[in-house]
């Protein structure tokens, strides 16, 4: 605990396709400061740590100088925890091809700072451990419900990274055998249904299999999202409530096959498609309920992220920082 | 390390639905004196644990007694390691409709001997661990392909038994939804098929959907068993070999959703079904091949228990043991 007084902050990189946000934070979740650079545009992989650590240095001042930092979390794509490494992330300009040993290279140019870096959805778990919904729980599961599905799954207080580094990715289970396709080259993954492109999917079928009346006949289908789902159902659209319905009701299908490797106290649920509220979780809870075997019934609670809103990644990154042994 | 000299031994009780058998076992898996009772037939618990402690004393006093024995670990149907007790076990006879403190029972009749209990298919991991094929490994799966289908899952060097000690159940994963009636009185778990039952009810499908000629024909189709199937397969038999390659193809796919949850070094299969070695292991690793998320491709090993045998259960039991600390 002394170097934790002694060193009251940690670095958070929550590292996106986009955009890379830089935050310190100190040990109860409050960003102290903040600062961002484009992830994309740079030819190599030195040209973007340059100028990450080139846009760090007025907000490391900010609080003090490196001396008050005790560890830098990475929240990113592809992340390999084991190896601090990014691994052929395909969105990636300077991380497409290869292996790139990211943490190295930010301890290097921190001054030997301890630098960890996982996946963006196991972040997003650790976050929630650390400062969300999820502190003082040891057994848990965080679902993050974005462009894609992705998970992290805590057991024994640990996060579980598997024997390679990438364990947790529930979002390519197969919950539809030969279902749609997704974009992993496979078929019927979890997130082919219940992400924010799975959810604009399932309207358009649902638009196209039926001539039921809806306030989404008025779009391009190609260009409906699931915003633009969850505007129409809060309308009362009955399509476009169905189609919550129905992922609602995929997803605690597929939770309730979760429960049988982990038996979790609990699975929250981070990211945009939450913003249903209880559009998504209601059939999703009497969804799990129909499907769960019994020893587990009445034993999962459901819970939404408490760190929604722009600053959750950075601290979920930020917290990858603290759990560094 | 000290404890473990002065006190080489430790007890196991494969507490079966027909059979509880005990055995005395060292450190490296040497079985040294064994004994069995049988498991029904008791009125209440009292008079099951009186009938096992009476038992165990010869055997206790062939290893020189009880201050000779570590521990005492039980696999047992329906055990809650965070308890120690077997909770609403069907098939036992005292222990079907409540919860049995049965670790605390034993430990007080043999000298508050430190005693834990889980279920078998935990105990089988757990051995595995201790005395196997997984020694030295942090992160697998075990699956037991007996009756029905049991599993073990050990992630960093850990038993996972989830938030209620129940954790592990990969046999009702559901593979197929909405597909075959499952004893759990839910639809297209795995184990209804890639079970011995399973095996055995995938050949009566395959004889009543088509003319094909067979050796199973010669029997009534309710009395074929999964060890008929493979006897006729090892003849040539077309259907039967057909049997098991439609079984090792299913868990193949099973085993790349399992995947997802947490990258295991190995998948090791227990039990009577993996006597069918190739026949079923072939089309399991070609089928996981085919159905893997590509960044787990040719990661984990796929392994036959090396307990296997009339003592792995035992085995698996007494290593619960050894894991108390």
């Amino acid at each position: 605990m002394e170097e934790q007084v002694l060193k009251p902050y940690v670095i958070g990189l929550d590292l996106g396709g986009t955009n890379s946000v830089f935050g310190i934070v100190d040990s109860r979740g409050n960003i102290k400061a903040t600062t961002a650079i484009k992830t994309q545009g740079y030819d190599t992989v030195e040209d973007y740590v340059d100028a990450a650590v080139n846009a760090l240095q007025p907000i490391v001042d900010q609080v003090g100088g490196l001396e008050q930092i005790k560890a830098m979390g990475i929240g990113a794509p592809n992340g390999n925890f084991y190896n601090g490494t990014i691994e052929y992330a395909p969105n990636l300009s300077w991380g497409h091809d290869g292996v790139v040993p990211l943490a190295k290279m930010f301890s290097e140019r921190l001054n030997n700072l301890p630098v960890a870096l996982t996946n963006d959805a196991n972040a997003a778990a650790i976050g929630e451990m650390t400062y969300g919904v999820a502190r003082g729980m040891t057994n848990f599961i965080d679902i993050t419900l974005g462009t894609g599905v992705g998970s992290g799954i805590v057991i024994n207080g640990q996060m579980v990274y598997g024997s390679d580094g990438f364990a947790g990715e529930l979002g390519h289970m197969v919950v539809r055998p030969d279902g749609r396709s997704c974009g992993c080259g496979r078929k019927g993954c979890l997130e082919a249904y219940c992400s924010a492109t799975g959810v604009a999917r399932t309207a358009r079928e649902f638009l196209e299999t039926s001539d039921e009346p809806s306030l989404l006949r008025d779009m391009n289908p190609e260009d409906i999202t699931s915003y633009d789902v969850s505007v129409a159902a809060s309308k009362g659209d009955a399509l476009a409530n169905r189609v919550y319905t129905f992922t609602g009701e995929l997803l605690g299908e597929a939770c309730a096959n979760f429960a049988t490797f982990c038996s979790p106290e609990a699975f929250i649920f981070f990211g945009g498609l939450t913003k249903a509220g209880d559009l998504l979780m209601e059939p999703l809870k009497k969804s799990y309920d129909a499907h769960v075997l019994k020893i587990y019934k009445n034993k999962a609670k459901f819970l939404i992220s408490s760190l929604e809103g722009s600053s959750a990644a950075v601290l979920g990154a930020s917290a990858v920082g603290w759990d560094i042994k």
